[in-house]
């Protein structure tokens, strides 16, 4: 494809000789009608093309019944290209040859034979809407030279890339391998430390077979089709960006980086801008799943420029989890930065689930239960709490080695990987209270400190839990109750963060996307796509108040015992404390206003003057 | 003072003669021995030069009894300076002649009067400390006009800038004045808002008659002695840098800028560093105490380069708060950003005793005492917990307004200037646990939400809180045990601060410096000067762990009585859980390990392979 004059014919009768399959002109295909117009300097109107563009449509799909061939035409418009495609979408390749507009008419001028004048070549350009997905290929090159690039371009098998093959990299190559997708795989080579990582790993399984395998960047990336789809599956932070410098110089316009770690979500906004400049689309996206959700099926969180998305779509979609009524577990979150923050909120509201069950586990323990029966009394909580963490939690504790529970050996400091962290700062920022996040986050910054727990734990007394007045149903619903406060914390920043960032999120759409595939799946989760289609406050749904209210007397109860016990629960008790500060119509926050009027002249508003005017008070 | 043949008689004679006092060549005063010595060429040596200085220094003693004069001679060492001013230091003010050694050798060609060869120059340039506290004075200017630059600068009578106006630059302002500091005030103006602003302040307070005001800064630059010395007094964030970039232009080469304000303390780096090459020196401080503080005494936090905070030292501590010693609240802190970092903690911190304050309050209020009774009851507290929140809460308790208290009528929604946002985005970032600094924080934004406060406590069972079993001594041990928690985890910030930074802070020094002027000023803090003097580690104390010990029994009721009553008390509740954590050998982040490699193969580590060696299970 291309305007007129670009050189066409010539290229793609070259190009038809060198993979030796037949050639078609379009132009040969003209009605008689559409010929007389043009010869008269009359442009054609889409009218005019309809019947000419349906006839090479046909043509091409009779070719490739039996092989294939290439067929040249302007194909200016997407809808024209629609029309040609029609049927054989995933068969076809696109060719866009292109120059400047002084290029082609000196070409055209050079040219008598020819029926198309040159000054209908400036209508051709007004019309031309670039291709997004085709071979991109400018003209200055001698002939022979630019058929030896698309031939090389063509050859190119591969449709999806993916650079970095750590766990989750390793995982979703296999599931893209597993739904038929041709893919190529980079690791980089480390003497001694990373050899030849793709290449075995694509020995080690059966579905990689087809799969190609690299540690040059430079053979990775011209293996893959344009435009290119790379999914980056590397360290978050800096080596992103060393990752980003090191491939784009073998990148071509309107190649697609989607980076699927966790990075933070300012820094995929900077990576946006720069790659933007280079005329690289850059999709930001969460990935949650772990090992086996990325094998096989995680929850998928794109964002970024919608355009450059479809073209990844249907991968994405493809290899995702799917959700109860079969839809992928993949939606396009919004715009740049997006994906990667509700990501960041997803593991924020991961960290609290973990922590609530590290702390159910603590009282269960407390009551005597060993690991065998943690493990039954969680498992019979399946029915009505129901959730992927829950369950794993369930077989953890049942998990034996030798005589002893396995989880009696793991030393007890807990590891982070940044996005805890990040979420407590974007809430700190955002100014949301996402108090049970910043408890989880502490509660493993405080395992941290193993050895000052040690040493503090001989100056203080013995704790004494002996005395801990609880049914087991008391703590499930102890739990349960915290689950929805944590859920409604998690989603308050998603919200006031679409707010402040125009996003205009649907938050119903992300709630779905985490019912499968995700470490946060869970019943909860699938009631609440049902509950965001009415609002985005939890705590304004009616079921939901009323499951609020009923656990409420037994976390009470299970709090003040765990208090009375010195049994550390301090997410399960920050939820109670939770609910009550945001259910009351009268806080104490006035004693604090005075308290920085009286020794900063601050000044306070007041009850009774609803303007909003700033008082200020001699409290001497 | 300069070096041989810079021109100090000439510009000396000139001087003494505009200022209309005598005026005296130091050479004249060489005993016979050096004379001989320099016209053979030779060097003297320091032996050489002692009877001399203490000759001109006596004759200076002499001159200031009457009047003034001007002495000239060459100085070059600061012990050189430090005879000739000896007795005078604040009577005393230098002026520096510098050229390049070219323009002076060239100079020096042109006489045939003078006993000095040049050949000494070299020796003389190699010797040459230049003064931090001198008028400094380029030798290219003609001489009379050299004359009138530093007759200006002579008559620049201020010793020190105050910008800013805001109610702590005003405060500040009167305190420098009331210790007898010349000082300049300056003030923005904008039409119709700030118009007049320093010299409606000046004309307002007796003390500030001598003091002067501005509005135009290249005036208010010139009318301060140099090295200048200039505190700003401005809104944290990039008012701060567009005040600086105002500045600039007006500054010379060793002038000190002091920033008073809230400064990120990651800014207050990176101001400094941009100064540095702009040869101007940057103090970021602390200055805590409020309104009342900055006028009587503040505690202020200096940090920065050692050698330009010894400038500024005298007007500092000079103006600050004194402990129970009588040495000043004031003590330089450490390295950039330290200052503006522990004055962000001590925001926390204090953003925590008001919390605990206000929950204290909301628990005597829920006991059924009025604000009339729980004043009472927080003034008797006084021997047993006295701060100056304790105090200043006691008072707003007290305050009525018509027949009703005044807190009463404040609306509940709190304020914040960054400072407990910093601190905990800080923690987070450290790795340290600061729970009750952001329960504090979340309190606050909870409080923000006053319209969504509102409706939800429409659509929840009303707090039930009649039958809360407790005495007011237990609130009160509850309230003292999490103020020692409090006080921990904010050092324990400023540890882990200083050690990942390398600032080698002094937790006694600032402890002390806190125990007066600061707003956290209370005898808990003065206990603590003490105790980190033995150890960086609050938990450690036996003294407070007995404290702590007596009083866990009176908080586990408390917080068990509020959560079964619904009264929010989250940092109170808090703190229990903290110190359970901290002091918990085996803590339940084995658990979260264990999700976390089941999920993830994230590894953990094993109590029983002390070589910290990574671990992974296949988990099903």
């Amino acid at each position: 494809m291309g305007v007129s004059g670009v050189g066409k014919s010539t290229i793609g009768s070259l190009l038809a000789k060198a993979l030796d399959i037949p050639f078609f002109d379009g132009d040969d295909y003209h009605p008689e009608s559409n010929i007389f117009k043009m010869s008269k300097g009359q442009a054609l109107n889409d009218e005019d093309r309809l019947g000419w563009l349906q006839t090479l449509n046909k043509l091409a799909i009779k070719q490739l019944k039996s092989d294939s061939c290439i067929i040249v035409c302007s194909a200016l418009k997407k809808s024209y290209r629609d029309i040609l495609n029609r049927t054989i979408e995933s068969n076809s390749k696109w060719i866009f040859l292109h120059g400047s507009i002084e290029q082609i008419t000196d070409r055209i001028n050079k040219r008598e034979d020819h029926f198309m004048s040159a000054d209908l070549l400036k209508s051709q350009f007004d019309i031309l809407e670039e291709p997004m997905n085709a071979i991109k290929m400018g003209i200055s090159l001698a002939p022979n030279i630019m058929v030896e690039v698309i031939k090389k371009e063509l050859l190119a098998t591969s449709e999806f890339g993916l650079f970095g093959l750590g766990v989750m990299g390793k995982s979703l190559s296999r599931n893209l391998a597993n739904n038929g997708f041709k893919i190529s795989m980079f690791n980089r080579h480390v003497d001694d430390v990373e050899v030849d990582v793709a290449k075995n790993f694509k020995a080690e399984f059966n579905e990689l077979s087809e799969a190609k395998a690299f540690d040059d960047i430079s053979a990775f990336v011209m293996s893959l089709q344009q435009p290119r789809r790379i999914m980056l599956m590397v360290n978050a932070g800096k080596t992103i960006d060393y990752v980003i410098e090191d491939l784009l110089p073998h990148l071509s316009e309107n190649d697609i980086l989607i980076d699927g770690g966790n990075s933070n979500y300012k820094k995929t906004k900077e990576r946006n801008a720069h790659l933007k400049t280079k005329g690289i689309h850059f999709i930001g996206t969460g990935v949650s799943g772990g090992e086996e959700g990325a094998l096989k099926g995680p929850s998928i969180m794109p964002s970024g420029d919608k355009e450059a998305y479809k073209q990844v779509q249907p991968y994405l979609e493809k290899i995702s989890a799917k959700d109860k009524n079969g839809l992928p577990c993949c939606t396009y979150v919004g715009p740049e930065g997006s994906g990667q923050f509700i990501k960041m909120i997803h593991n924020g509201v991961e960290y609290v689930e973990m922590q609530l069950l590290a702390e159910v586990s603590t009282i269960l323990k407390a009551m005597g239960q060993n690991p065998d029966n943690i493990s039954s009394t969680l498992e019979s909580w399946k029915d009505t709490a129901s959730s992927y963490l829950l369950e794993i939690t369930t077989a953890i504790f049942k998990k034996k080695e030798g005589d002893d529970w396995l989880v009696n050996k793991i030393l007890d400091k807990a590891g982070n990987k940044g996005t805890g962290n990040w979420t407590t700062i974007a809430s700190a920022e955002l100014g949301v209270p996402s108090t049970l996040i910043a408890s989880a986050l502490f509660s493993r910054y405080i395992s941290f400190y193993k050895e000052e727990r040690i040493l503090l734990s001989r100056n203080f007394e013995a704790h004494n839990n002996l005395e801990l007045n609880i049914t087991t149903n008391e703590v499930l619903e102890a739990y349960q109750f915290s689950r929805i406060i944590n859920h409604y914390q998690g989603f308050k920043l998603i919200v006031e963060a679409s707010n402040k960032s125009s996003w205009n999120l649907n938050i119903s759409e992300i709630a779905r996307i985490w019912t499968n595939g995700c470490i946060i799946r869970s019943t909860l989760m699938e009631d609440l796509v049902q509950v965001f289609k009415e609002t985005n406050n939890i705590l304004t749904n009616v079921e939901l108040i009323e499951k609020l209210n009923q656990y409420k007397p037994s976390a009470k109860k299970v709090i003040s015992q765990c208090v009375l016990n010195d049994v550390t629960t301090p997410a399960l008790s920050e939820a109670i404390h939770f609910l009550n500060g945001i259910t009351t119509e009268y806080a104490s926050a006035n004693v604090i206003q005075a308290q920085r009027d009286y020794f900063g002249a601050h000044t306070y508003q007041r009850l009774d003057d609803p303007s909003g005017k700033s008082h200020h008070t001699n409290w001497n």
